[in-house]
């Protein structure tokens, strides 16, 4: 790459677009998956409109350099890692947002947080459901690029779920527009849904219409501290294929210890796990709050509290808090491993196996409701040996959940990370397909090289 | 097409799968738009098994054969018109049905009609949501390659959000599972989302695992009749925008008169419209049902009243019943278009002009909470004027919702009535797009060539 092209394409975009050098890039080469063999991008490009993101993608079309594109970084399989003298393209910059009432639809830029997003459409009157723990630090373009799930998707569904319409960016940049404030619309193939998910290998989504509901009812919440891994998995198997929560979260003891080091919520720090089960529907007699009660404790737990409005909200916290508490512990390998709701007892139990038989600390936490969990496979950077030990770890959780028929991926992607066990799950003939499509959308290969396609 | 070569391919095959002859292929040419074009097949497989689609399909695609999948024949856009010299594959003989409550999931086979799943997950408690009018007379297999909405969808999501798992014959023969028991699954490309909708053109469903929900709780519905289809309209997309309905139905006055004079409930044959809407939540306070009676009374309909569950039932009924009923009158253009919910109001001004102008009758029936309407152009076959006008507004309607922002189907699939109108609704790039999706996948162009694709 000569220096030329790169002051040829800086020259068609408004001053401070792009980062040069290596302090000025350092913080855009990693997502928090932390990916070690992370590139040095040959620049990061921040662009504000559309027009100058597809400046950018034809200049790298032209130029045959990769492009990786980027939200806010929050991403847990280097899916954003960079890649060696390649673009990374940031939409931090593209952070418009405008509220349609007469659609209940928002459109937003892909840069924007979403928990600015739920806090202007809050102001109206209206929610966007999907949640990830990450909500405050994520960007809705990354939740769009992974179809992000979180806390409430157990009843009111993943990111894919509320997206109307997407304007993506394609590897000739060109902008493709799809749907729109449309509720139901079936013309056509259903691009809509593939770019969802396709964690930036098959364009840059540059604007995104989501649709909206009405802010929904205080959810009242149980809390049930059990001695046994087991009988919480039995449990929320029982709880999830009968009812319908609008919340059922799980955290061993490990979270548990670590969450209580930095909030101090005087949680038992000697329980072998928590579920935390939600219910918002609107019945005065609370039957699945009594459903979840009576469950839990059939099940063994040994303590059952309906939490007040108060409480209910800190233990929510305490979940979502419980990646950045365990990090404090060491680093983390992120597993996001997803089973059959009937297949979580074993692989609950496979994984406090794994955990024996190598010598790591797994910190296990899951949206348990939909069978999906993330094993935190904590360890020594500094300790080489450890490492290794971790390392096979996280690979071996893969497989367990594999031959669980299980997913390598709820809600993460499979980005960088998890790219070499994708074809243990799905097979030959489905990454064949699969990237049949990719060559027909981006047949040089430009677009997040390296993330899910080899 | 030599007989030697439809020989050896039911050679093949059990003894009675492939029908051929004029007569045995007749009912087998047309779905429910009745499409003029219909070619005459050169024979009707009915495989039993994924196996025996696997081997139909790899012959036609041997012998550049074209193939047809078809369902139940109930499409309304011509998406199973059989071609000329084409094989016509019908899924009537896959009926299998699995319920697993371990996942509270059920698998079928794709020629299973809507109504026998329903029928047979309820007997078990659970509850598969997504309900087409047409549920009784309708298979699975059509509902995924449709994408099928129904009456519940405003609140409960159309087809595609209930499926976890198909499996696919490839135009090449290969059998590719996407998905399975899994709520949530992010693992590579969304490939699954891409074959829901597609109408038979990217492959042959073979099988299908469906999410179900418990059986939800009954609905209380209200009534409203209108003298004006503007004050409809205007209380539809206040409701849709502001609470969370679980029925939103229209039917205007020829409809209702149509379904009178089958039904005779004493439905009134004045009004200019009926709105049924319909709440399923726990609220004892029935605030919902009390917000849409009051919209429903600001807006001007000059009877508002709550039903009792068997009125309620008796006017869901009606509404399903209104296209049949309506096809007494005369041979049907059957549009699908569906706007944005502010511009509903134009959308119905707008054909009540277009009636007018072409002297044609133009029946208006809708899944209104969604913005998917569903003008039936009724016209005499017999008289080649009439018929040339109902052609004329059929094509206007189309191109009146894509001037309001609209889609020209909401549920029933392009098909080939409508294919003449997609490039005016999605634009050249999406087209083209999507041409090298199905060239990717389908690079003879063996798969139902003339539905979505020209
Ligand atoms: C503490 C913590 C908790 C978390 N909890 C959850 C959770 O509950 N549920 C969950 O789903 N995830 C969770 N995550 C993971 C992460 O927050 C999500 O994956 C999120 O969607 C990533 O958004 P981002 O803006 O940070 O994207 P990035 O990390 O910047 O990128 C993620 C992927 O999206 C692509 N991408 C980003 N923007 C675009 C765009 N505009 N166009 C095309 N591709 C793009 C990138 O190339 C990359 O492949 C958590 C992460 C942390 C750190
Ligand atoms: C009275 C009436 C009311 C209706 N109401 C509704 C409604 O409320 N909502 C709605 O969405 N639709 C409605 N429809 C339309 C129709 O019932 C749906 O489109 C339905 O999904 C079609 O199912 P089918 O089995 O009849 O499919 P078919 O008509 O046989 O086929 C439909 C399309 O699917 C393809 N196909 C069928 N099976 C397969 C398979 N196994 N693999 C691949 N492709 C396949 C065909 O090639 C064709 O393109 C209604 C129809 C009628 C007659």
């Amino acid at each position: 790459m000569s220096n030329d092209a790169l002051a040829d394409l800086a020259a068609q975009l408004p001053d401070d677009t792009l980062l040069t050098g290596g302090d000025a890039v350092e913080p855009y080469r990693r997502d928090r998956a932390l990916d070690p063999a992370a590139g040095v991008p040959l620049t990061v490009a921040r662009p504000r409109t559309t027009h100058e993101v597809q400046t950018i993608v034809r200049w790298a079309s032209d130029h045959g350099i990769p492009l990786v594109p980027r939200g806010a970084g929050t991403g847990l399989s280097g899916g954003a890692t960079a890649v060696d003298g390649g673009i990374v393209l940031s939409t931090e910059r593209m952070r418009e947002i405008r509220i349609d009432r007469g659609t209940r639809t928002v459109t937003v830029q892909p840069g924007l947080l979403n928990a600015e997003l739920k806090a202007a459409v809050a102001a109206e009157g209206l929610w966007y459901p999907p949640d990830p723990a990450s909500f405050e630090i994520c960007s809705i373009g990354g939740n769009i690029a992974t179809n992000a799930g979180g806390l409430c998707c157990v009843k009111y569904g993943v990111t894919a779920d509320y997206v109307l319409g997407l304007e993506v960016v394609l590897a000739d940049g060109r902008a493709l527009r799809l749907g729109g404030p449309l509720i139901k619309d079936v013309a056509g193939l259903n691009l809509l849904k593939l770019f969802i998910g396709s964690e930036g290998t098959l364009g840059v989504v540059t604007e995104i219409t989501l649709r909206l509901l009405p802010a929904p009812p205080a959810p009242r919440i149980v809390a049930a501290w059990f001695a046994s891994i087991e009988d919480a998995a039995a449990a929320i198997a029982e709880i999830s294929t009968t009812i319908r929560p609008s919340m059922l979260e799980y955290m061993d003891r490990t979270c548990i210890d670590s969450v209580e080091d930095v909030l101090a919520l005087g949680m038992d720090r000697d329980a072998a796990a928590l579920v935390l089960g939600g219910s918002d529907d609107l019945d005065p007699d609370g039957r699945d709050i009594a459903f979840m009660t009576d469950a839990f404790m059939r099940h063994g737990a040994y303590d059952v509290v309906e939490t007040s409005p108060e409480e209910g909200a800190a233990l929510a916290g305490a979940r979502r808090a419980a990646i950045p508490a365990v990090e404090r512990r060491g680093r983390l390998l992120l597993s996001d491993v997803g089973v059959p709701l009937p297949r979580l007892r074993e692989l609950l139990l496979g994984i406090s196996r794994l955990e024996a038989e190598h010598e790591v600390t797994i910190a296990m936490l899951a949206h348990a409701g939909d069978g999906n969990t993330h094993p935190l496979v904590v360890f020594d950077p500094a300790d080489d040996e450890a490492a290794e030990r971790a390392e096979l770890a996280y690979g071996r959780i893969m497989s367990l959940a594999i031959s669980l028929g299980g997913t390598i991926s709820g809600e993460h992607g499979v980005g960088r990370m998890k790219r070499p066990w994708l074809r243990d799950q799905v097979g030959d003939d489905v990454l064949e397909v699969a990237g049949r499509i990719k060559h027909a959308l981006d047949p040089a290969g430009i677009l997040n090289p390296g993330a899910i396609f080899a």
